[in-house]
């Protein structure tokens, strides 16, 4: 896949400095982890961020490849690279993509948040020129992700030669949600977006949001587009190989045997998380005290293990929340705790390990996002779990459209209905347990990650 | 009109107590205020809620007439009501057909939700049997507002004879937002709409936003409908001549005398609203702040004048919202204000004249909703403003399809263009204020409140 180019903001693998020399950081997860071992070997080339001096030394030092990935830095100026990555990519053009504004309240675009625009238009720049530079003629060019939706134009202004795809891991807003924006910034997210050859996205759902955008009367004369760019469907999935090959390592197998230590036998209702606004914690946490409160018989009997990891802690929303959900986990801890019994098992570690003997060990999963792009714990959960656990999936996750048949599907809003969805659970039979669960592994087998890289090549060539 | 019927939460007059005998409160405004001139000495009947104990006294005695409306009392037990209008049409529904959710966090539909659910449900058929009892064979009902959405399906079953209308003063939610409810609820306000002969909107924006709910697979599906009942689009207006009179009479020339004195000479923009989140009142002070800091010249020269008024301070987000916004204002007054000039005048009481003086006097009116059904105070200003005044207006308040020839249309979200758009008006010449001014005035007086009535019976017949 030498004529194939990957572009994304982080890259395959980092660089911390130690004694002054650069050294290969452990690789993370996400879409980076996700993409790395699908084009190890490949001859691929990955355009992507520096992002810390150690990036920096080793770019300097010549270190580009990583398991046979050819790696072109992007080195964005660091007031550019804040303001695209932490005021619009994750401070706004998330929000508005989950619906997570607050509308009486936010977004604001004061002056700082156009300086910040103008900043994420000079990153995107930065990447695109990285391309235009570097990409052989006629390669195939895959862009992943919101933070660099104004490449495609850039592209296709410089490079006609290229076949230009672009990827969405998040939800694409609607129409009324996306004119929140400035129409100037709307407008030019618009015609960055259709100057791709295709956009992809993880469900239909996405996909006819976006197309809903280009013929929405004002989005389209505010973009001055006329045409709605092609589009195509490709659920991502995780490679399952790998995945099982995780879930049976020594570090999996002592977590989980802490994890039967702590529950001591008792059933286990599970989410693995970020602490994340889209994710929808609090509710979860409501809807298991609803669960205690309005069935007493459950209290003592079951462990709610919240296994969540820290996420973007300097954007002020996201502590925001963490404090809230941690709140309410002492509340209930408190109000239902008994000496022998902690209700909720709360641990805001990132470890990994730890998560993954989770997903081993349910008896219940909640997946109960407000709105999420896909939701790999769904498939992750399903794939490794060892007990014909029962998945609770909000119908609001790209996830639903591939597990509707199997997972409980629930209104994420509804506290009330999500409590009724873990009773469900628990009372479900063996034998329908069974059932459904190898219906989800079906499901989830039936994609794999490959199939997803695999669609956007064939999108590029089409 | 004596085979019309009226309904509407609050009927044309309450009652309180003095000296243990019944007496007519003063009138309020809103769309009570509206109809009830236009309704005087017709014969019209009108199906309201007894709210406290003096209305249910004058029932007792048989005082149920006013102004010529013959008032037929609903009486609702206390709990069903509070739960139908604090929880449910103010609480919800409000939240929902303005976009007002912060959906990381709210709405909860926990148990206590369903409960009010079912306390909604038995507020609009105490409404409904009451109709139901005293409607003549064949008459034409008229009901009003996001609180009575589930009477459309009770009506039509037991009084097929009836020609119902029902008239939505707020926007209608977009698909999306509708799916937020419990698909029980969302199902059962869809039914209720679709009973109804036909339903209006203050502008296509909604109307077509409501059509988009009913296509919608998913919230079409839950409700079990397969037809888009029949929509019409009826703008309000202020009544004219009632509303040049207030501006004419002594209390509003006493309240104007006393705002000039306060701006000692300075140029005014002003607001008048509801402390209300739809409101946008926070972003108005920002964009004055933006407008200041990035400005200088207009330091000292102009006031904001900000004649708002408490409401529904019984719902813990409006009380958040008002010391949000007072915040807000100290800290402007604070950071800009010197001894002669005081940036902001801010006055939270509910005083009418006053607010009315504002809109006589103001250079710039500053209309900046995130959201709103209509917005009459967009037109109620252009009609009495006696200064050539400009209209700063949002592009998502339903006044804005009839002004937007002549205001200027902001971005509500979007504070430096807020602040971008004050600077303009500021500016504008004497003769394009003047044309502006009276574009806005044609349009204004182009459609009155009774227009507004004709279009409902007109709705009834077809």
């Amino acid at each position: 896949m030498t004529d194939v180019v990957v572009v994304s903001n982080r890259g395959p693998g980092s660089f911390r400095i130690e004694g002054g020399r650069p050294l290969r950081a452990p690789a993370g997860g996400g879409l980076a982890g996700t993409l790395r071992p699908l084009l190890a070997g490949s001859g691929t080339t990955w355009v992507a961020a520096m992002l810390g001096e150690g990036d920096r030394l080793a770019a300097g030092q010549g270190l580009m490849e990583t398991d046979g990935i050819r790696v072109v830095p992007v080195d964005v100026e660091p007031a550019a690279y804040q303001m695209a990555y932490d005021v619009i990519a994750n401070g706004t053009l998330w929000f508005c993509h989950h619906h997570l504004f607050d509308l009486a309240r936010r977004p604001r675009f004061d002056w700082h948040w156009h300086e910040a625009w103008a900043g994420f238009r000079r990153y995107n720049r930065a990447f695109a020129n990285a391309v235009i530079e570097r990409a052989p003629s006629g390669a195939t060019v895959l862009v992943q992700d919101y933070h660099l939706s104004l490449m495609g134009s850039m592209l296709a202004e410089a490079r006609p030669d290229l076949a230009t795809v672009y990827f969405l891991h998040t939800p694409f807003a609607e129409p009324d949600m996306l004119e929140v924006l400035p129409a100037s910034a709307s407008g030019e997210l618009l015609r960055g977006l259709a100057g791709f050859g295709a956009c992809g996205f993880h469900t239909e759902r996405w996909a006819s949001a976006f197309r809903r955008c280009f013929e929405d009367g004002v989005l389209a004369e505010g973009a001055g587009v006329d045409t709605v760019p092609p589009t195509f469907v490709a659920p991502l999935g995780p490679a399952p190989e790998a995945l099982a090959r995780s879930a049976e390592d020594g570090a999996t197998r002592a977590a989980l045997a802490r994890l039967h230590e702590a529950a001591k036998g008792r059933r286990l209702i599970v989410r693995v998380d970020r602490i994340e606004l889209s994710k929808n914690l609090l509710r979860g946490f409501q809807a298991f005290e609803e669960l205690l409160e309005t069935r007493p018989r459950w209290r003592g009997e079951i462990v709610f293990v919240a296994f969540v990891y820290p996420s973007r802690e300097l954007l002020a929303e996201y502590a925001g929340y963490r404090s809230e959900v941690e709140h309410a986990v002492e509340r209930i801890n408190e109000r239902f705790g008994t000496g022998d019994w902690t209700p909720i098992l709360y641990d805001p570690a990132d470890d990994y390990p730890r998560s993954l003997a989770a997903l081993v060990a349910y008896d219940v999963l909640l997946v109960n996002p407000v709105r999420d792009g896909m939701n790999m714990v769904a498939k992750e959960g399903a794939l490794v779990n060892e007990r014909d656990g029962v998945v609770v999936l909000s119908r609001r996750a790209g996830a639903w459209d591939e597990l509707c048949d199997a997972a409980l599907g629930v209104n994420p809003f509804d506290v009330t209905g999500t409590a009724e969805a873990l009773e469900v659970a628990l009372l479900m039979s063996a034998s329908e347990r069974a059932e459904r669960a190898e219906r989800l592994r079906a499901s989830v087998r039936a994609r794999t990650a490959s199939d997803w890289l695999a669609d956007q090549l064939a999108a590029a060539r089409r």
